[in-house]
């Protein structure tokens, strides 16, 4: 079995599975998405959600407020459908190509994850039996960002005669909208208009410009065919036709090079210029060179990044192909983030979350932390977004993160589980520290990571108050967004603890080694130093001593529990089918919650009341979102109940590749895919990043004969490889370094061999 | 003085008066009203919310949610601008009258109370100098109430020629808008559309139907002048114009006489037919016929209604003018009820809250009690949708009603402070009680009012719960809008035990006069009931016994207290200056509430306890409000905090007629004019209404030499008059009754002379 390889059979015309695969077999690379939509179109009356994304590209959209209330956002950014180069009709001898005439005779797509092609591959027979093979070629090339191919190959089967191409490049396209789904666009907007369309010497181009953010993007394209062919390009006002034709003998395969290249007015001053430039580059190149280029690419790519698992094929396809998601999603610079669907559909309008922090970047800081600066950097750049919000919000100092963002502007039109969700600006310091903890990087730190912790830290001091001897936080929401503007949200306030601790532990850095331009820039005191380390010593954590756990929040556990017994299945999520009131007035939680911080900073409390903690959550928690079971995963392999750890690993590896949420056609799960690599590393791996350094307690689920992954921890690179009886520590270049598995220390300098845990194999 | 009188120079032409005074000077007698436009019109640039109503009369309109999550409203109802007929321009000898043109001599506006009309008297010499005295009469008839008549009179003083008037009847009319207020509709939208106009016989009529809720409303019109004319009609699609020419002589005075009848299709089966039948039996009254009728029927109102003040004659004005506008603004039907503005403007779109329960009905309670009795049925109309509604926020059993409504749907565009005010069950099932206790009318009971305690008890049950042994009620907001979505909310449980309470007592009491139908029709058994007593004496009301007051939640008394000493004056009301999540976080109210739990069920507390509360609260209460400082009055009254009493009582007194808030514009403030007939009924006089009877403790504010009122209790009425050192208690007419004064028990035969307690003198 070959795990980068992606398969099935495509015989499916119905709109579920149409839009499922349009998402699962995208192309993308960070910075350029396009769904994977039938080249040549569907019949009337067939749902499809076409479109083609810049990440970070946006354009402004009104949020009408039922009810305007001061602060409330009443304009939001929404990621914008930017053209539509994929159409290519293909007519031989008059019959033109269809799924959905004529006779499929074989169909299957495929995505290539070393190779980093999608291809799809039909054998089909016309209404008057002429049989053609048709293998389309996709790449978003991860080496040039603004270019995506196709490469169209036709096989006459058992005829000779005329094939003709009709491609299209399209510039007047709209967002996809359905008024009955509260996660994708409600109403039809034009969001880019044509300014200008032209065509020369064989390749066209598009301007456009947004409604009312001002961008501009271009899009050009070249269409070559493989041979000699008759070309006609017609200019539209909004389009251009590109008709080739020429002749194809039986057995002759004639091909059609696509190429488009799309650049933006965030990143490219001269885009028009640069995609022309960038055009001839690639053309050069061909898409041999090209494909070549791709796949060396991801050989680097997966030399740290694999994760292989040994005695379950389906788990390890379903890991590559989460892996492949993350690199296929994530922004590769300070203009972008991870949209909570990437590049690969519009739900949630393209907009970052705390995902990223939480989620996505432990992978990345562990297999290319460079990645993970460029993501900081992005908060970075909308720092002062953050102070203005924090302004709105009714503070006085200090910055506050917008839940959901593109360009830093905050765009939750509900804000009890929106903007209330403070602790995003807590992942976000947890998320610095974390890149400052593994790469050591305290330039980085003093020209940008401690400005926002500082900015964080400001914003806690201003949000609590001291009451009684104790730092609270009030009327914030935490991760679970089933029970939403609470006091003292424990996940909150001990990630607030931690943010508090840094601004002091990294002023005191700073200080020591006179870096400290960061500390006047923005009038920083010692007197604020102090207080910090006061609200963070004096961190009011809610403990319930005869459950021996932390309640959720202040009031918790006085509430109804959820009548479980009497809620029918099909009124899950409960989210589609109770009031948020109803919902709120009950212990049930949609996801991980206190489970998470008992997670993220285990050393806050015991284990016992980790692990009653666990019991307690687990119960009432439906995982109704797809942040949860991973993070249960995980604890629960921490608390050794590993057929638990298992089995909602299981759920969450498979979570898109199986559609199990019944949504992946509005785009891919990032933030689990990120969770289910974490699953594995710090779940089954029991890796922890602390101030000492790693931290591992190895087990072997019952199910794998062994698995292995890598982790960069500083200037090294460790392969940890579990199999046996054994985990082996490999360093496989860098210094040597102290590791520490089951809480004792050792000096890696070649390889180390450790027994598992009896108990720990699971 | 003439307190029945209220007057004013009206030389105003700048924008915010003229729409104050529209305001001010509205005709209304509970089915119609029409705001107090000039009958001229204004010049082009001024605004004007030109607007004829009818009380319950409504159309449907799209409410966007910005985030639709499950049972959030999406349509709203609105109360629907019908027609204008105000419409009259005169021309004397080609010259148009004009506030805005020419020389205006004198200028005032008029309200009547005791007649029953408002009047404009001007005097006004045109560009070339003739002279004329205009007296316009409007009249809302309480005793037929489809008919609105303007008597227009024109007194020639300086010249003899010809005069003009130009008539109209215009039926597409709109709502006000204003895209800028979150208080009025933010979109131009047509709510009506005509269907038919015509003319006979010197009669207009339109027929018009709403856009979404089907309603459809007549309007006739016939102008009539006071000597022979010519007269022409023209008939438009939409409107009528009726053009009326004669001569008039040097100190001759000539009248139009309008009269409008509206029928709408909620009351009146064959509406059209029934505006003519009434057109007909209207103009053979004749106006002077009319005016006789409408002031006998005001004389009959004011028997009752009556509050004298001694010593203050503003302060008089004020009284009587409130009491004029509860009047006007009261349905006197099933169909409607009080809307917050009366029918005096579109603030709030014409909605009903808990104003009428709380604020309103205590007055019409103690003068007009088959008012309240209307208003309870309309209650009991809409239970089927409070039914439905519990359903839509997750209740299995009971009622609850909407936080704002017309036709019985919820229109909360945001339930923070909408839909989670629980308490308006409570609120509705005190009024019921009230009743109960003044009219002892257990028929009623029986056929209506016990349906309704019965249901909204049940609805406690399903929300609340109870947890070691206390019932509790998570998630709901009490009257305070600065702190929303709390756990026992201290007037809510209060509420909610006196509702379940008196469920109990009413389901004996029916019990044991075989009364029962009720009881079977909703399935009510004995094992329900015997939960409501346990929930009852279980409810747990939050005591703080440090501070020896209720807290207004549980976790009120943890949070920040506003930081009132650095908020500027012009940052009030605060809720236009600071993100709701803000305003929750601290302990700030926006008005009594806790402090409104007080002062109605005043036994659930010790003296210390309210006394130390009312401290506590005065503090951090902005009365942002119209509700709040009568119930601040009235309790400092209970406190025998006399000057402080005054001093709020002040300024609800006058709140619309010097436009303290600033936006009477949009309409009166009908529940603070209630409000303010309490704080003297039950502030000054002590008034309650119990179990036991009626119970007093007349106090005589400094500033006052005396003053008066009568209440209706069972079959009696009672003169309650203060004087001197002296309180006398007369009985008017009906049998004679047990009263408790400065908790003595005194039987009233005749008339009793009690002394004001010392202390009580203010």
């Amino acid at each position: 079995m070959n795990k980068y390889l992606f398969e099935i059979n495509d015989f499916s015309t119905g709109n579920d599975d149409l839009m499922l695969h349009e998402t699962l077999f995208h192309n993308a690379n960070g910075y350029l998405g396009v769904r994977s939509n039938y080249e040549e179109g569907y019949p009337e009356g067939y749902n499809s959600i076409r479109g083609t994304y810049i990440n970070g590209f946006y354009d402004f959209a009104e949020m009408k407020q039922a009810e305007k209330l001061y602060g409330f956002v009443e304009e939001k950014q929404t990621m914008v459908n930017i053209v539509d180069t994929q159409g290519i009709k293909l007519i031989v001898d008059g019959e033109e190509f269809s799924m959905f005439q004529g006779t499929v005779l074989k169909s299957s797509r495929t995505l290539d994850m070393r190779k980093g092609i999608t291809k799809r591959t039909i054998l089909w027979r016309s209404p008057n039996n002429r049989e053609i093979e048709i293998v389309i070629t996709r790449m978003a090339s991860f080496t040039m960002l603004p270019l995506f191919t196709i490469d169209y190959k036709v096989t006459a089967k058992n005829f000779s005669g005329e094939v003709k191409f009709l491609s299209t490049h399209i510039g007047n396209v709209q967002n996809y909208f359905n008024p009955d789904d509260p996660r994708v666009a409600a109403e039809s907007f034009q969001h880019v208009h044509v300014e200008k369309t032209g065509a020369q010497d064989g390749v066209s181009f598009i301007s456009s410009k947004t409604s009312k953010s001002n961008l501009s993007v271009w899009s050009v394209v070249k269409n070559e065919l493989s041979k000699e062919g008759e070309v006609q390009q017609r200019v539209h006002s909004h389009s251009i036709d590109c008709e080739i034709s020429t002749t194809i003998a039986q057995d002759e395969t004639v091909s059609l090079y696509k190429y488009t290249i799309v650049c933006d007015s965030i990143r490219y001053e001269d885009g028009r210029e640069h995609a022309l430039e960038l055009m001839n580059e690639a053309t050069a190149k061909t898409l041999a060179g090209l494909y070549e280029e791709q796949e060396e690419f991801l050989t680097r790519y997966w030399e740290n990044a694999s994760v292989d698992v040994d005695g379950d094929d389906d788990l390890s396809m379903a890991i590559y192909y989460n892996l492949y998601q993350l690199l296929q999603s994530v922004g590769k610079d300070r203009f972008s983030n991870v949209a909570a669907k990437g590049l690969s559909g519009e739900g949630y309008e393209g907009h970052y979350f705390w995902d990223t922090e939480m989620y996505i970047q432990p992978f990345f800081l562990l297999t290319q932390p460079d990645i993970v600066k460029n993501l900081i950097e992005y908060r970075y750049n909308i720092l002062d977004f953050a102070r203005e919000h924090a302004k709105i919000m009714g503070h006085t100092k200090g910055a506050l993160y917008p839940w959901r963002t593109i360009m830093g502007k905050e765009c939750s039109g509900y804000y009890p589980s929106g903007s209330a969700q403070y602790h995003i600006n807590g992942d976000i310091a947890y998320s610095v520290i974390n890149y400052y903890l593994v790469m050591k990087d305290l330039d980085f730190i003093a020209d940008k990571g401690a400005e926002i912790i500082f900015e964080t830290a400001r914003l806690w001091l201003d949000a609590g108050h001291f009451h009684e001897g104790k730092f609270m936080i009030h009327n914030v929401t935490g991760p679970d967004e089933y029970t939403c503007v609470v006091n003292n949200n424990y996940y909150t306030n001990t990630l607030a603890q931690h943010n508090l601790k840094w601004a002091v532990k990294f002023y005191e850095l700073l200080e020591s080694k006179n870096m400290t331009s960061v500390v006047e820039k923005i009038k920083l005191d010692h007197e604020e130093i102090e207080t910090f380390k006061l609200a963070a010593e004096q961190m009011y954590l809610p403990y319930n001593k005869e459950l021996d756990i932390n309640p959720q929040d202040d009031s918790f556990l006085t509430k109804k529990v959820w009548d479980f017994e009497n809620t029918p299945k099909d009124k899950y999520p409960l989210l589609l089918h109770y009031h948020p009131l109803h919902l709120y007035r009950h212990q049930v939680c949609k996801q991980a919650d206190t489970v998470l911080a008992h997670f993220i900073l285990e050393d806050a409390q015991s284990l016992s009341t980790i692990e009653n903690s666990f019991a307690y959550y687990e119960k009432i928690t439906t995982h109704d979102s797809s942040l949860s079971t991973c993070i249960y995963s995980i604890v629960a392999s921490k608390l050794k109940q590993y057929d638990k750890a298992y089995e909602y690993f299981g759920e969450s590896a498979k979570l898109d590749l199986f559609n199990t949420h019944k949504n992946t056609k509005d785009g891919i799960h990032t933030a689990n895919m990120g969770g289910n690599y974490m699953a594995i590393v710090y779940g089954f791996g029991g890796l922890r990043i602390k101030e000492d350094g790693l931290h591992f307690a190895p087990a072997l689920p019952k199910k794998w004969t062994g698995y292995n992954f890598k982790v960069r921890f500083e200037d090294s690179v460790i392969l940890i490889k579990v199999e046996g009886d054994n985990c082996t520590f490999s360093l496989q270049n860098g210094s040597e370094k102290s590791i520490h598995v089951y809480g004792k220390t050792y000096e890696l300098k070649d390889s180390l061999v450790i027994p598992l845990e009896e108990k720990s194999h699971a």
